[in-house]
């Protein structure tokens, strides 16, 4: 069985899949258009199956590797296809015509509007949100790894994220619950402000968030 | 003119006490006893102003060092001697009695609520909220210089803000309008649970929220 699948061939599903084969994890990817999929695994290399959505996901991990309102149709038109699914949502859902605040209610999340419609047995955490997509693919910044926060509501699925995310390289860190994917989704929208500000030259959509402790 | 007037002489009044005089300029240090007000002073050592809550705040810069409600109370009780400062409001309103959300609505933050009840001519920020006392203190943490992020709706404030963070040999980040308060307690609120949680034996309320640029 393949272990990832990535739904979405976008830069972030491309710097997603590039850790996955990094952590030497079996990786399928799918694409609106197969054909850019084929072109994401040829150009990743290695043994990626490739195809539509559409197609079975065959993954144990199912990261929906693309804008929010995507992400609620396809976990509505898959179903229960995703049932006994880990599906990995890492959608940061701002409201671009402001770029003050999310498109979401501040009661609610991303990440819990997904698992509202996803189908029964399916778990839905929220993870790779605060990675952007340049950083991600090269894995590191300033030499220290990327953290990559995890919220959910079960263990067993976070525990499966963390292992996957530290054979990636990067440091998983459990947010707790996945309610928590309201602070995460606030705070990237933050540091997505923070990128767009052209007073601060530092900032280029290449940044990584890191929780630094003593060494 | 005393520049900068921090009121409240708890860890964190101690620790931007710290960073104040490190950056070389003078300090008031302001407390419901004026004893502890002086002991502080006596510990930081050099030219302090110590006093009680009260006397009249010299700095143009004044740190409320104290929780959201004494800090609601200060704004209140200060009125007009408040007019033409910087106040900076530092705090996490976390409802501790479940560890599991802010205590002020998600559509409001802190910041904007004492900005709410501060006099007219007061300039409230929002500044020091996502760097822990024992780190401030220090400064650095694994050899990088703490993020100051400074949220607020007047240029002229953070500005002088800026350059004080700066001087204090930290790196400070405008973090856009005093509504980004918001987002900065609610990420600090979800750091406060990490560096609760026994499993994350690395967090121990010393950790830095650090924004790395590639070097």
């Amino acid at each position: 069985m393949t272990d990832v699948t990535i739904i979405g061939t976008g830069n972030m599903g491309a710097a997603i899949g590039t850790r996955v084969l990094a952590a030497a994890r079996r990786l399928q990817l799918l694409d609106r258009e197969a054909e850019r999929a084929r072109e994401l695994a040829a150009r990743l290399g290695g043994d990626i199956l490739a195809g539509p959505v559409g197609q079975e996901p065959e993954g144990d991990i199912v990261v929906l590797a693309v804008p929010f309102d995507a992400a609620k149709d396809l976990v509505a038109s898959y179903g229960r296809a995703l049932s006994g699914k880990i599906v990995v949502d890492i959608s940061n859902p701002v409201d671009f015509s402001t770029f003050d605040s999310l498109a979401v209610p501040p009661d609610t999340s991303a990440a819990e509007t997904i698992a509202g419609l996803a189908a029964e047995g399916a778990t839905v955490v929220k993870a790779f949100n605060t990675t952007f997509a340049a950083t991600l693919a090269v894995g590191e910044v300033a030499g220290q790894r990327l953290d990559v926060f995890v919220a959910g509501d079960s263990e067993e699925a976070k525990t499966a994220m963390a292992e996957l995310v530290t054979a990636a390289e990067l440091r998983p860190i459990d947010a707790g619950p996945l309610r928590r994917a309201r602070e995460l989704e606030g705070f990237q929208f933050l540091l997505m402000t923070l990128q767009a500000n052209p007073a601060l030259e530092d900032f280029n959509w290449n940044t990584a968030l890191k929780i630094l402790a003593p060494s």
